[in-house]
């Protein structure tokens, strides 16, 4: 059908230059010396202008009409035009001007966050947030929305969700996890208290966390792993997926995590149909999908027991100094209950404490109630209310995070909605795939990875996240999951 | 003058598209990973059509009509208005067609050639090189030519060269050169002949090559180095160049020479004016002069006795194994003169007969006297002439250069210019800056980048290589100077 034809030309045309702008961002984060920021900017600005004009031109809507309802419900085709259609109403309604106005702007702003971050200088970082924020606030107000404007920036990421849902479901896990903290913290005293010790080089640490990644079936020769302040996944095209992790010498777990997180979301990208890639069917289905299937491969399997039963003497053979280790102490260490300030190192149990606290945070400015001026007081005092410590500085507290300076407000939601899709997906193929602890503990991932590819990976935007969660997993998503899981695992 | 700003916005555009292709193909030679190959094809093919659009509008024509004479010749504007009428004449000639289709056949054939010359079998190159041989007539016949379709591609490389003017050339330099290689070889015997031995560990290596590209004045906040098969040098935009080069853990010599005759062409780049950059004014004059930076840092500084007078102390600080060596002793090591297969591992006295043989061997193909399946016995029988030596395989044959799969057609005359442009500006360099040679033993050279930068980086665009080599030195540009220097040097 030529109009459908017409449509995945210029659709396709949009994918590789989303993906010229990933190959960028990549880059930016990872290699770019830092004279050629201002650069960088211009050519990512002049890239998302581009992409803008490709999936917003007037003859889109005619042709999605009449494709509209053509193809077989669940289909390949119907699929991809159900996804441009959102895409195209969506990107429809903001104007060229702002994307690339907003491209610059989120250019010079993680430049600026990263310095006022390193000064711990929240008035530093504070001009450029109020713009952020106003940006934020108009992309809403462009979007539309009903409930309140936080919904509308929310649903990009997650299709369908509302600030509602969101706060419901968070005022169902907050009671629940502060009253587990105490009690885990108090279990796992009994572990013996092992940690990392002595001198771990990074050469050692990258040839470990390549065979593991390896293991669990990240493909190298259509990916690779670089390092880089914050650990991110992007995926730059079939066939190039790329993970960064960050080192740190006296303690080889904390590169290990970072590449187990990032190689889940990277073998969700391998898993995609290569042959729609960028189309509707050959992308991630949403973020809080996504996180499911980096925190799947980082705690459930990497922070069990059986994981380091069969990784233990691999690491030993690195990092001799812990030859003499149990593989549940390892494991005990790897998934310690401790609260701190920094959420990117937090440990399983308090991680979602985080995400409330800027759920609440981003909410306020999005809605109006908080000025960006009383960020750091707001942030302070809830995190105390959440986890009794006080924030020491800005840069452990409303600093620590980069995603509002890429404009990224009403992203935290999606990571807790990870975890609960996690714990979900893991119950649900510990059913399907038998023996499945005795595997893991024997190094072989197979199985599992079969069944995350064929019950997730494989269907791209066919289904809504809900949809695809009851299809895989049988049950409506929700709570219940992951508290089982942290209970199992924590109040031993 | 609101046409000349209409054709500044433009090229400028253009220039960042061009900037954007160049970071990919960077990448692409880099860190890659291999399955990412066809997708980057896509990337590359997309952004050459959108670059060739850009510059080939029609009311660009218009616009530079208008400008044409308006500005005072040799400033800013006119040399722009002067490149872009050159540029735009050019690019209109090709379709966008033929520019897509050869983004995509080059992104081929690099891998194709690749893996021939791994293979050291030519039969696998021969179908898809004469793609190419197809592909370069039928742009030379694009683009228009009187005295043969080589003129064509090479003024492309070298704006006013000719195909007649490089044979003149070659036939003065040629005899000469195969006159001074026996002698040179005998005179080297007198050195003692010693080599680089035991282990140059990569860490050590890059940690001295860094030394020496910042003492020399590679600025590291816009630029960097990592390895890739073939060195190279790119610039990726205004504060953003970027060199390679490649490590033999048992030769520190190899990385370095790389590193020294990339930080050249580096150097140029980075002495360009960065407002203007991309747009005539702030682009590099043509290959010959950019080959002529390379050559002379590598050549002409780093070969020479003073050079290791002062860096030999670093080099052993890094690896022990030098510490009885004299600096001489190493000097003559790095230049030593002897015939060999490989043009970009040759000596300074028998490169250019590796350039001439190139020569000869496109030259026949593109005017038609030469077939594509003769190349091999053609290489192989006119290398014995100029250096009397039997080519092994094809490998340490005609498929070690990756040249004609870019579409590079043209190309390697513009070596040996640079070589005699860097000897010509060598010998002026001296006269203007009193005591260089002590300045060098000194490892101070300010003075020298100073007057590169003067006579030569900071001009872009603004004259012919021949007018801006006439204005760097007083004379014409020719070949006596190198062969003064070659002389001076090899025949003691």
């Amino acid at each position: 059908m030529k109009e459908y034809e017409s449509l995945e030309r210029r659709f396709r045309e949009a994918a590789t230059v989303r993906s010229i702008a990933a190959m960028l961002g990549w880059d930016q984060e990872t290699f770019l010396p830092g004279k050629g920021a201002v650069w960088r900017g211009e050519q990512l600005a002049w890239l998302a202008g581009r992409q803008h004009r490709l999936v917003t031109g007037e003859e889109i809507g005619a042709a999605l009409e009449v494709c509209a309802g053509y193809f077989p419900e669940e289909g390949r085709e119907a699929t991809n035009v159900r996804g441009w259609a959102r895409d195209f109403r969506m990107a429809s309604r903001i104007p060229v001007e702002y994307v690339e106005r907003m491209a610059r702007l989120t250019s010079e702003a993680t430049h600026v966050w990263a310095g006022a971050r390193k000064a711990a200088d929240f008035s530093m970082y504070r001009p450029i947030l109020e713009q952020l924020v106003g940006m934020a606030r108009e992309k809403a107000d462009l979007l539309g929305w009903e409930g309140c404007r936080y919904d509308a920036l929310l649903d990009e990421y997650e299709p369908g969700s509302t600030a509602a849902a969101v706060e419901e479901l968070f005022a169902r896990l907050a009671p629940e996890i502060a009253a587990m903290v105490g009690p885990a913290v108090a279990a796992a005293a009994g572990d013996g208290g092992w940690e990392p010790s002595g001198h771990f080089p990074v050469a050692g640490q990258q040839a470990f966390n390549r065979e593991v990644a390896e293991a669990i079936g990240f493909d190298f020769e259509a990916g690779r792993i670089d390092a880089s302040n914050h650990p991110f996944c992007t995926g730059l095209g079939p066939g190039d997926t790329r993970l960064t992790t960050r080192y740190d010498e006296s303690n080889f777990l904390s590169s290990l995590y970072g590449v187990l997180h990032e190689a889940g979301h990277g073998m969700y990208e391998q898993g995609l149909d290569g042959g729609q890639w960028g189309l509707p069917v050959g992308e991630a289905c949403s973020l809080g999908i996504h996180e499911s299937q980096s925190r799947l491969w980082e705690n459930h399997i990497g922070g069990s027991d059986q994981f380091w039963e069969h990784w233990l003497p691999r690491a030993a053979h690195y990092f001799p100094q812990l030859s003499g280790c149990s593989p549940h102490a390892v494991a005990a260490a790897a998934r310690r209950v401790s609260p701190g300030f920094i959420r990117v190192d937090a440990d399983e149990v308090t991680y979602d404490l985080h995400v409330i606290l800027r759920f609440e945070i981003e909410r306020g400015l999005v809605g109006g109630s908080l000025a960006v001026a009383d960020v750091p007081e707001a942030w302070n005092a809830r995190f105390r209310e959440l986890t009794g410590l006080a924030v020491p500085d800005d840069a452990r507290g409303c600093l620590q995070d980069v995603h509002w300076s890429f404009g990224g407000f009403g992203y935290f939601p999606t990571y807790t909605m990870g975890n609960l899709h996690a714990s979900q997906l893991m119950a649900a193929a510990r059913g399907a795939v038998p023996g499945l602890d005795g595997e893991i503990a024997a190094g072989n991932y197979s199985a599992l990875r079969g069944w995350l590819r064929e019950q997730v990976h494989m269907h791209g935007r066919r289904w809504s996240p809900e949809e695809l969660m009851r299809r895989a997993t049988g049950e409506e998503p929700g709570v219940a999951a992951h508290l089982a899981h942290l209970r199992t695992r924590y109040l031993r």
